[in-house]
């Protein structure tokens, strides 16, 4: 086992949450937060992000409390990255009412000595020309993953481009797959992007579940079919932190470990949704997390063989 | 094993479909006459349903050499239950452009004697109360599986409700899950229906796959992911085709049973989606179907115990 943490760069930020069961303001929020505190729960986490003089230091030292070294948040004259965002009655759907970029729209990656030979690399949303910035500045790790967003699709093709040629594994969902390589067809759109470089495809499709494309094949993860869902706000970051968490502890990156880190990914996305932010994630406790994906692998346990009789 | 053929009751038709890929008139179709051809591959099926004169024999002995039992379909004066379609490009939407009843509309099932014990019966999407007059024809059978639709949820509940109180499955999708639950959320929603009657429910959601809700917990079975899909006509019916295949071939209904089913399901279910009409559902061999299920099954084979690390 690596004790070499998870290298997490993205977006560290405060959201305001207009959910069916309320507002929420100033809730902590950022894929980097969320990835870094899904991992937490199995392997140590480092962040490379940046706040700005509002960030309230308490939540630092509850995320350093987690072993998620923070060493690499800046804090830069200025407000923090904010988001505000409503959701209709059924989740399923969510419209932006702001997005004020404050200090991030000046965020340079800048990795410490010390974090500069990582194992296991989470690419977070972000320009793609910093998520380049961010390779360069590292020594070839052993795993790399990278999300990113239909804005830079359209916008920044060519620098995605040379992403894509660095990493092992793009995690998207079905719109950005198809927007990605032209083509509706999911599997073909996998086979297409895989082309691009990353050997590994994930496609996640929120309540629906994910689908992984890679060279053993497909596999799907379903979603845990909750029956209380409060705030869907970085599940899908929670997903990607809740896979590295499987991987970097278990020190693997075959298919098979893939397939069970997706139960992590798909389990981590499901406490992440049962609370408003990141508040479930951080109440959870290994206990109830086992008991979740206990009740989540007989979901899909058909038993034994299934011969065609 | 049991030799009791399957019995199912429904819709025989003819269906006009204009697909993205053509327009196909005259196209084989019908609840019952999908349900039937799947079952087949596994199991006699027998049928109870209505034509009318137009109805060319020779689909009539297609159906016969496949050990499928026809003498329920009655030949009525008149023109047979036409359906005419229209999907959207992607295929995941499609609009009713006519729907002739013709003979369906006088249609009164009626149980010949020799089938009036069966041991599987399918009660396809008709008025509660021919599913109810159905009932009341045979002897109580080992299991019994319905399907509904909205229509008969807001124009039929109280006759509806006497059919659920009857069966041992309800295999609806999530519209109508929620619709006769009144419950948006899905877990919660087949936990209502479940005390209507039904101890199991099954929750369709076309290529996202289905819902098991039943004593044992909750089982999830993905839809295939295609490459190519041609007509999605049927394939619900061509699921609960395959369900019941597995059962009466392997004469159990057990939770496990009923889990291996939804693979026999869903892979009905994806070849029937192949092409235009029953025709891909037709023309698989055995052997496809075998690959297919063994691919199938990889796709959520996680590979032995998944312990936290």
């Amino acid at each position: 086992m690596s004790v070499e943490p998870v290298l997490i760069v993205g977006s560290v930020a405060y959201d305001d949450l207009e959910l069916p069961s309320g507002v929420f303001n100033n809730t902590v929020g950022g894929a980097a937060t969320y990835s870094a505190i899904a991992t937490s729960l199995l392997h140590p986490a480092r962040v490379v992000g940046i706040v700005g003089e509002d960030f309230d230091v308490k939540t630092l030292d509850q995320l350093r409390a987690r072993s998620i070294d923070i060493d690499g948040i800046e804090r830069a004259k200025g407000k923090t990255f904010r988001w505000r965002g409503r959701y209709a009655a059924d989740l399923n759907s969510r419209e932006t009412l702001d997005t004020q970029l404050n200090v991030f729209a000046h965020f340079q990656p800048k990795i410490l000595p010390n974090a500069q030979n990582p194992e296991f690399l989470l690419l977070g949303n972000i320009h793609p020309a910093l998520q380049l910035h961010v390779l360069q500045q590292v020594k070839k790790p052993r795993f790399v993953a990278a999300d990113t967003m239909n804005f830079w699709i359209s916008g920044e093709p060519e620098t995605l481009r040379k992403v894509l040629a660095q990493v092992d594994l793009l995690i998207v969902n079905d719109e950005e797959a198809r927007e990605l390589s032209g083509i509706f067809n999911l599997p073909k759109a996998a086979r297409a992007i895989q082309k691009m470089g990353p050997a590994r495809v994930i496609i996640k499709r929120g309540e629906f579940g994910a689908l992984l494309f890679d060279e053993a094949g497909t596999f799907f993860v379903p979603a845990y079919p909750l029956e209380e869902v409060v705030d869907p706000t970085g599940a899908g970051d929670s997903f990607a932190g809740g896979l590295f968490a499987y991987l970097a502890r278990t020190d693997q990156t075959s298919p098979q470990a893939l397939r069970k880190a997706l139960f992590f990914a798909s389990a981590a996305g499901s406490f992440c949704v049962e609370g408003v932010g990141p508040s479930r994630l951080l109440s959870m406790t290994k206990d109830d997390f086992r008991k979740r994906l206990t009740s989540f692998m007989s979901l899909v346990d058909y038993g034994a063989q299934l011969d065609l009789p």
